[in-house]
């Protein structure tokens, strides 16, 4: 499956934004959505189990991604590892991926059940980018504030790479976030 | 108040957590725990909204603290700012409290919607620090990083601190993990 899947998964994702942006996230029905990518109900659910799923599948894969550029460094270091996990993110976040990617944390950004969704995403993305670094022989304590600080730079490079205007590429904001990072927390 | 009220307060809460420990949080009522601390499930209302925030309402008081902290330091740099509201830290866990935190935690690590209550809670911790920093003229995405990288850091020491066996003060846990998160984060 490649990174932005083509065909009726993305039809189906297309659609739903669309029609999330317009009616709000609980006004639109998985038959609303299917029908608006010309597609039947059934076909919906073979791609995503609910209508939040389409919002929230793509953490899964860059969690995949992640995880394997962890398992797969010659890294050492903790930041290090860390450093080479969020460098998958740049082919995740292309620039074909950044209006929707703008326009589905509109939608987020309304829903306090999202917005709470989304918060318990990112803490398991970082709890298992922890997990991930620890099978590398790291102890547990550096290897989650090694973890968490990482998704916290992320974080911030994603909400600055969805600002309206911003044109630089995911790559360079995230390593100008990680470069503050290490500042400031290394100065502390 | 003081940092562990005396009182019907804390009647309710020495009772609700063992009633908790015993049944689970699912298997007590409101009723129960005010009729096994001898009061009346009017006074338990008075003290908190409901029974889950027997087990929360101690982090509002702790940020509280902390951004008292940050609005009286005289220091300017994040992480700075972040290491002098952590050290309020030291007197919200005091050694009176390790046994019952210890207990809570247990309660908490049993129940998957409590689990996602303090996720949630520590987030929204994490994202006040960040404000109150913000309001000290850091920026933003400065501010952000240094409260998440300090909670985390704050989440480790909890942890370590509530281990059976564990001696040090939350003090010295807290200073340790704050070494490490410098060494980890600034060596990245």
């Amino acid at each position: 499956m490649g990174r932005w899947e083509t065909g009726a998964g993305e039809r189906l994702r297309v659609a739903a934004l669309d029609l999330f942006s317009k009616n709000g996230f609980e006004g639109v029905t998985v038959a609303e959505i299917a029908a608006a990518a010309g597609l039947t109900e059934r076909t919906f659910f073979r791609h995503y189990s609910d209508k939040r799923e389409v919002l929230f599948d793509g953490q899964d894969r860059l969690e995949g991604l992640f995880l394997q550029a962890v398992a797969e460094s010659r890294a050492v270091r903790p930041m290090e590892l860390v450093t080479e996990a969020l460098s998958r993110s740049a082919e995740f976040f292309g620039e074909d991926r950044r209006p929707w990617s703008r326009s589905r944390q509109t939608v987020i950004d309304a829903n306090p059940a999202l917005l709470e969704r989304e918060s318990l995403k990112m803490n398991s993305l970082a709890a298992a980018l922890a997990s991930g670094i620890e099978a590398r022989g790291v102890l547990a304590v550096a290897a989650t504030l090694a973890a968490d600080s990482g998704i916290s730079a992320f974080r911030m490079a994603f909400s600055q790479w969805i600002v309206e205007g911003e044109e630089r590429s995911f790559e360079q904001i995230q390593a100008a976030v990680l470069d503050e990072l290490r500042t400031v927390v290394g100065l502390g």
